[in-house]
């Protein structure tokens, strides 16, 4: 069994504005399965108006709406993701999966006897 | 042509320390085409102290050196890598080469389109 890991940190740019993350597709995932930007926020840690900051930025920087928010009502309203947060959700979340397989498989191609040829650190 | 860039970080852990990194192979690369750390160090704008600490801690964090030092001598030393640094150099450089391959294929097949559907942003 080896000590090393390969470490990936996948991003998504449009004229290298940031807007798709692995954070973020968390994020979107969290408003998608809870319907609520504050239970999101919750789960990750994050401050409500960060979430929403967060939020605002990837739309901003993607140019296209990723939730609808219905606002009021007991509970305090909900939140869901529109047809293309959903399809760049999926689609982001199809290109980690991918790219994590690759890299498990390269690492184990390229590094790992390296590696293991090593001598334990001490 | 797509505005939108996928974008990877690779790094490698050993018990969670790093040990190589995109940044890193590119020193290891300057230092054996240079035969300086010097020279690496300015060719990457960092100051020489910072160049050596990061090779340093490279090589305590994998528990093996990388590099090796002739001190003195006209013009101030010759720093060559030893085998295992040269190994871990190329073996990161295949690494990275396979995953940016794969990245940019599983961009094209998940998120070009889903991305390109988009109205061109505001």
């Amino acid at each position: 069994v080896s000590r090393f890991t390969a470490r990936t940190k996948l991003w998504i740019e449009n004229d290298g504005l940031l807007v798709m993350s692995g954070y973020r597709l968390r994020l979107l995932e969290l408003v998608h399965e809870t319907g609520s930007v504050a239970r999101a926020a919750t789960a990750l840690r994050l401050s409500y108006r960060r979430a929403w900051g967060k939020l605002r930025e990837m739309e901003e920087n993607l140019g296209c709406p990723l939730i609808v928010s219905e606002v009021g009502g007991a509970g305090g309203g909900h939140t869901t993701l529109t047809p293309e947060g959903v399809a760049l959700l999926r689609a982001f979340r199809e290109y980690s999966r991918r790219v994590e397989e690759a890299s498990a498989a390269a690492f184990a191609d390229t590094l790992a006897e390296a590696l293991s040829a090593l001598p334990p650190r001490t």
